[in-house]
């Protein structure tokens, strides 16, 4: 059983893409830009906005934060996003959800110019990425991608079960993972909350992708001997082992789902690592014109 | 063993259709209207675009075809594009395919307004039904959908294997029913040519998807007994049969599988009557403005 290691992948990562900052910097050009648009003071919000801050310093990105109190109206916001969506000295912008109950979140990211959908969540991005076509790959499933590519996992012809249908992850991954190329070229099955006879299904997975939200989930009994196992889920479970009083867990049961795998990625320090990454990819992407919309 | 009559089905929704036409004449309003953008001669698209101008004459839609040489420049038919777009007496729109190898097929499609695109292949429209959003959907899986809740044939928790992951069959139905709600909330599995030991998957199948474009490709020893099949392929065959000498076959050897099937539909007669319904279905949601782009 060998560890697809988030960080060791992450950290590899940001080399290649602070390389290329550095020359697109080397050659006179302006650095990649990203915005984030924060409303309220939700502290998870905070502290993710801050992340992806400290991630874009990082890597010599130039980042932006545009702060608005939780009264804002909708009107104003939709008028932000079109003055970001002009501004042609920003590469990318993301909102950071969720937003206030009084404005409509879809009507706001939807407004995000396909150009600068570094989310991946524009219905434009993820048509384009169901027909092949460049485009910006949702956070997390491309993290995952990337993260079978550091590891040179082959996957033609893999049956790959994604266990979750979210618009976010499980949808998404499923259809990257059916173009073709490698990662790729897979058979591929979207299980979920009614799927019959589960633990069948996912035991006939070569690959096993597990985004369904609920602590230690995956059993042993549910996983084919040798197969590999990508766990999305970070959930926070009460626990007695540490003085904070809880710990993050995956949607898998590690400790015993371990042993019987070729490859699996551990909570935290798997998926984790890799979905910022993918956020500044997509970043830099947007700031060579690689994505026509 | 049951077939699913694709023509039985459609005439009941043209009834339908009709009836809803009739009503909104009744009321004072503007009839729906479709419009073909046909470039050359070819004789299948004429044949294709000719059978739709019938359909919405039967079911009383205006209908109007837009003809170009084949000489017509890109810059000409992109104006088209706009010309129809901003028609406000035009509902959808439809680029018959393929076109002349000077135009860039996909610039021309995409530059449809979302709002317009009844043939349900623009990114916008891929991506809204990912998200299960209001959207137009490609007129084939939409007719494979409307088939299944002709029959009202239970889809919950059913497995279905998707065979072939074409961007206008096999990735949009698979999505589809993967959506919440019947028909949907499947198990989807989707398996092509790099899929390995592909009998093993199509025999696993509740409900078995044939989009793989090859004569009598699916034979009775992969198909599960019980299973509900749906043959989308319309292969052209050679034939001694007949004085014309060939023949229409799906992608399923229909004679071997069917006294194993719960189940399935024919070819000629079984989802082809059906496709050309959903365009029509598409374009009566676009003159009632049920799809916001």
């Amino acid at each position: 059983m060998e560890i697809l290691d988030g960080k060791k992948a992450a950290a590899a990562l940001s080399t290649d893409l602070k390389n290329e900052v550095d020359a697109l910097v080397a050659k006179g050009e302006r650095r990649p830009k990203l915005v984030a648009v924060l409303v309220g003071n939700n502290p998870a919000s905070e502290t993710y906005v801050r992340n992806k801050e400290k991630k874009c310093a990082e890597l010599g990105f130039i980042s932006e934060i545009r702060r608005f109190e939780t009264s804002v109206t909708q009107e104003a916001l939709l008028a932000e996003i079109d003055h970001i969506n002009n501004d042609p000295e920003i590469d990318g912008v993301i909102v950071q959800l969720p937003l206030p109950k009084h404005i409509d979140e879809q009507r706001i990211t939807h407004r995000i110019s396909p150009k600068k959908d570094v989310d991946g969540f524009h219905p434009v991005s993820l048509g384009r990425m169901l027909l092949g076509l460049p485009c910006y790959l949702p956070a997390t499933p491309y993290g995952i991608i990337k993260l079978l590519a550091y590891y040179k996992i082959p996957t033609r012809g893999k049956h790959v079960v994604v266990l979750g249908r979210s618009h976010i992850v499980g949808l998404p991954v499923a259809n990257m993972l059916l173009q073709k190329g490698e990662p790729g070229d897979c058979t591929v099955t979207v299980a979920h909350s009614k799927t019959q006879d589960l633990p069948a299904v996912l035991r006939s997975a070569d690959i096993l992708i597990a985004a369904v939200g609920i602590a230690d989930f995956v059993k042993a009994d549910m996983v084919k001997p040798g197969a590999i196992v990508i766990d999305v889920g970070i959930n926070r479970v009460e626990t007695t082992k540490n003085e904070k009083g809880w710990e993050l867990r995956g949607d898998v049961a590690f400790e015993e789902v371990a042993p019987k795998c070729s490859y699996i990625t551990p909570v935290p320090g798997g998926v984790g690592p890799m979905t910022i990454l993918s956020l500044m990819l997509n970043t830099l992407r947007a700031r060579k014109g690689e994505i026509d919309g």
